[in-house]
């Protein structure tokens, strides 16, 4: 059974790919794309991930979103925020929201899915440790659906284009246990936003912490070198 | 007023551009995407009409979904298709949908205005003469548009994002009066699908029958030169 899916090489995209699979989701087109982020490791890492899956395939798109700029992870003269927690993630919108990320990401995968008549596209979003970010809620992803749906011509044919979003509701620490359980080799991924030079995790970035904390409430250690945790 | 328009260098986001600057949208933000295809002299008359428009800003987005394939403006191998009428355009799906092109589009257009803070987005679809492409319908529209609201910082602040789609219930001939009535230069628009090496129309590709049968029927003459007419 075909499906695409979105790599960014990231856990939870990793994860989510792995949860595809044992749902049947035999032959998987993976898709990451470039938007100009910072941490260019996490493309090697979607490769390296991509590779570990044994894709179909595995399409790599550059979309310069960074010189519309507005966010810390596209534009250098905005720092990176440290010391958002899991307790205080719900304030307000993060400094490290992308401006319509999601919903340009899901929309490539749509014209991916589309053009290999696959009708199930599966993504890594979170509701829990990310919903400061308005394209991560269940009720994003359900008027992207209903809109996909009359967009294309799978949808009018009257194939129902589904979105899978299997990490919705779970916390990290649940999505790390679901990951072990389904064997994912957690060491060939990239989370950092904020990288060594030579891609070691920084350890104290927002995305950090959370994963570190996630590792530690799932009773397990993170198997990636940190600069400091 | 800011706002941003999608220009393709083509006949309606001319129209709709001068369409917007008459309802008072001064701060324009041009946005040209080329996702890969075949007619680049488009991207010349998107530069062109841009400067003829007095853009605030104009961004050249380069997206290569033509990697995807399925559609004769993506594919050098599928033939354009030639001989579709304003008759029979309703019949199906034709050959030139490009999958998920208005989806892809709309969305970073929807980045790019978050970005700016516009709350306000022109595109020059029109549901008439290519109401076999599924996302050329008001449906649609109002689908991604509720999306939209939901998907970004601007929506969920309160801020109501619209989607401007002043051509969507207009006839070609419709269209060129309207244009003609605001003073566009048509002259430096690009339509044909199938362009000679050296830009000229072909004349006999969809796109051109339905441009030079608008003039036609708006009474005007199409200032543009053909190989064939």
């Amino acid at each position: 059974m075909k499906a695409v899916i979105l790599l960014s090489g990231g856990l939870d995209s990793s994860t989510t790919a792995a949860v595809a699979k044992s749902e049947g989701f035999d032959e998987l087109y993976g898709l990451t794309v470039n938007y100009g982020q910072r941490h260019l490791f996490e493309i090697d890492a979607a490769r390296r991930v991509g590779e570990a899956l044994g894709l179909k395939r595995h399409e790599f798109i550059e979309l310069p979103l960074f010189r519309f700029g507005g966010s810390a992870l596209l534009d250098e003269n905005i720092a990176v925020p440290h010391g958002r927690t899991i307790e205080n993630v719900e304030e307000d919108i993060p400094d490290t929201y992308v401006p319509a990320r999601n919903t340009v990401l899901l929309s490539i995968a749509l014209a991916y899915a589309e053009t290999i008549r696959a009708f199930d596209i599966f993504l890594g979003i979170n509701h829990v440790d990310y919903s400061g970010y308005p394209d991560c809620r269940p009720e994003f992803l359900e008027a992207f659906e209903k809109m996909a749906n009359l967009a294309t011509k799978a949808g009018i044919e009257g194939n129902q284009i589904r979105f899978h979003a299997p990490l919705l509701r779970l916390s990290k620490a649940q999505i790390i246990q679901k990951g072990m359980e389904l064997g994912v080799d957690y060491s060939i991924t990239h989370t950092c936003y904020d990288p060594l030079p030579d891609g070691t995790s920084c350890g104290e970035c927002d995305a950090c912490q959370l994963r570190l904390q996630g590792f530690r409430e799932a009773g397990f250690t993170d198997p990636i070198p940190y600069a400091k945790r």
